[in-house]
């Protein structure tokens, strides 16, 4: 071994330790939040694959490694994830982390074949419809019942309808990131959940927006319900039909362009605008993007889309599931802490309501024989929906600062538990021996 | 044709006309912003590319096509682009502006030879010195000859040596930009136009230290300058050491790792912290950034990290090129409103000292035989250096606002100017017959 190679360690070390005068006081104001950045962008991303690693070497899905590496980085314990509305980071890793979802549904969509999801659509509906009523209802009797009297809320009513509406969303980023781990995206079930978990962030985007009228105490017509519903569902009928009309077009004349990364680019831009045009129309854009997907999936460059996207995601996904980690307040977790009993033991029942309403979902569709626990198990995951709703709920003294703690607690429960549970639930039982066409 | 294809665009623009109010009344504050910055970035991009294909249509290079696309997006003209520090955008595109010039000297980084860079060493020494001598006399002499009285300044002397400084530095990244767009970056020009412009940034971080220093009024000793200069140099030659010695190990171990996007996710994480590294040691990001970019071309990983960069750069880059663009105020231009006759006149003296300085280091190296006016044009270009010396010249008051717009046109001169002059040179004269080895 050259012996100058034990001398640079040391050096590096002296020069780390010391910087110009000048540097310090002048460069701090115009770089410090660019430096700090690019830092945070780096651990979040390294320690996310290496903690991903090590759950997958210890036979568990890669996403709750980055989930876990997110607690770890986030507010409560070491700080490095910016949470604070009043960080200037804050915000830019959250629209990265936005980027992060976007993309990963778009990666989804794109892996979708419409055809079956066809075929499985009235199953698909059934297993939906199930874990939004089943959940809601619980949610709405059990607050109605059981609340506490000196938790600081609105209206009883209203706040027993909004926990209901928090219980109904499914994550279905981390399932389908879960079964991608795994390896059974293309069985039925994987289809009936995805396909579920689509239908339900429609029939969340009703609630949300029923919910939040009611928050603000505003009332709530039949005709506004019909509306929203129609609004979120007509969104993805029209945006795959003109875009299959359209896109095969499209990508040809950008096929016929000659700057490097053109294709890319196409592509991306196309999943940012379907996911903007999305939320301006007053569906989602999650759902946006995941049309988008299925729509550049008919085209000629599908392959080549496919491939370039990729490293694209690799960067901006852990973001996502790192972010969603760093909500969690550990602190909550101590039960001997004042007042954090009651609040665990709220968010244990919560949890308790989620976990039982979803898992009634597999049995939703008798006429046909499939891993129904595992079917169940896919609902579970609340993730950023729930996120969004309790945030909502908070912001407009719906849930007073407990229960939006629970709340919280019970959605990042819900991702945490469902993982593992799937796993272990595919890995016993299977997937349906019927092949889905 | 099927006839429902015709109904559905009907449909949207019905669909997209109307939102509904609990989403408009509710959603703005929640997603307003997250739903501007898709909608900016899907502009850019989009915008950036087909004019960049435009351009390379008619001839030109492509980056010319993504700066005027910037200028168009820019805040002078259509606003898409946020440049005012008022909007919480501007730092978010400001943010990922400087990943996507990170990511380009990675790629430059990647794509050099050492050994050859240290074979055309001394050449590109001298070419480096000579434009930066030249520009910064010329420069000075010419405010001590020429200041307009009537301009707002602190000192003459100090502001005199401003001047100077912002005429020195070279932006390595419009020229490499170029150079591989007209592909001629395996060249024995190429290589002493990079080599100069890395060398050219080392200086440049002393200068801008030093201006920083006046600039608010302490004295510079000697001292200062040569740690400032120890510290530039050495950074880039201790990092690159001690990268040889640890980074194909480090990759060895993380081949072995087995989740998906590891090995771009590790070069990314890589990039960034020699970037920030670089940063807080007194050097420049991007100087680290290139210095990644050697480090990793000498691991066994190499062309993968190559092809997996390549997405993530295309998405990144053009963000860098339309951002410069946007910077530029074209109303500056206009010469019959009040006040920009002598801005304009001030500034055509100085883009003429700016493109005379620097066209002169052709001609540093007369044992050898090249392209001497490619080289010469190639280190036209200020780019984002000569901005931000503008941007510390202003704040710090040593600039007045006339004389900084001066600066501001004299750098997006260069960086306009060069790339087609380039294109030229080099398809008129070609370079060096003489391989490099």
């Amino acid at each position: 071994m050259n012996p100058l190679r034990l001398l640079v360690p040391a050096a590096l070390l002296l020069v780390l330790g010391t910087r110009p005068a000048w540097a310090l006081s002048f460069q701090e104001g115009v770089h410090s939040d660019s430096v700090r950045f690019l830092f945070v962008l780096a651990v979040m991303l390294a320690a996310g694959k290496l903690s991903a690693e090590i759950f997958e070497r210890f036979g568990q899905p890669a996403v709750v490694g980055e989930l876990i590496a997110g607690v770890i980085l986030g507010g409560s314990l070491l700080g490095v994830i910016p949470v604070s509305p009043d960080d200037p980071l804050t915000e830019i890793i959250a629209l990265l982390a936005e980027i992060g979802v976007l993309v990963l549904l778009f990666e989804i969509g794109l892996e979708t074949d419409l055809k079956q999801m066809f075929r499985v659509g009235p199953a698909a509906g059934s297993v939906a419809a199930v874990g939004v009523v089943m959940p809601f209802m619980l949610g709405v009797v059990f607050w109605l019942s059981f609340a506490p009297d000196d938790f600081n809320i609105v209206s009883s009513s209203t706040t027993a309808i909004f926990i209901g509406a928090t219980l109904t969303a499914t994550s279905v980023g981390i399932t389908a990131r879960v079964l991608t781990d795994i390896k059974v995206m293309s069985s039925l079930e994987a289809k009936l959940i995805i396909g579920a978990a689509v239908i339900d962030d429609v029939l969340g985007l009703v609630l949300l927006g029923l919910v939040a009228t009611l928050a603000v105490g505003a009332a709530v017509g039949v005709w506004d319900v019909a509306w929203a519903f129609a609004v979120a569902v007509g969104f993805l009928v029209v945006a795959v039909a003109v875009g299959f009309a359209v896109a095969p077009r499209l990508f040809g004349l950008i096929d016929r362009m000659q700057v490097r990364g053109v294709l890319l680019v196409a592509a991306f831009v196309f999943l940012l605008l379907i996911a903007a045009l999305a939320d301006r129309v007053g569906s989602a854009m999650i759902i946006g993007a995941f049309a988008a997907g299925i729509i550049l999936s008919r085209t000629n460059q599908f392959d080549l889309i496919e491939d370039r996207i990729k490293p694209v995601a690799d960067i901006f996904t852990p973001i996502f599931f790192l972010s969603i980690g760093a909500q969690l307040d550990v602190r909550l977790l101590n039960p001997f802490a004042e007042g954090n009993g009651q609040v665990l033991a709220l968010a244990a029942a919560l949890f308790g309501i989620a976990v039982v309403g979803k898992l009634a979902a597999g049995w939703a569709v008798p006429w046909r024989r499939f891993n129904r626990l595992g079917v169940g198990i896919g609902m579970i995951p609340r993730g950023e929906v729930g996120l969004i709703f309790a945030n909502i709920g908070l912001t407009t003294g719906v849930l007073g600062d407990e229960l939006f703690s629970a709340v919280v607690l019970m959605v990042i429960g819900t991702t945490f538990v469902a993982p593992p549970l799937l796993k272990w639930s595919f890995g016993r039982w299977g997937t349906a021996s019927v092949p889905v066409d």
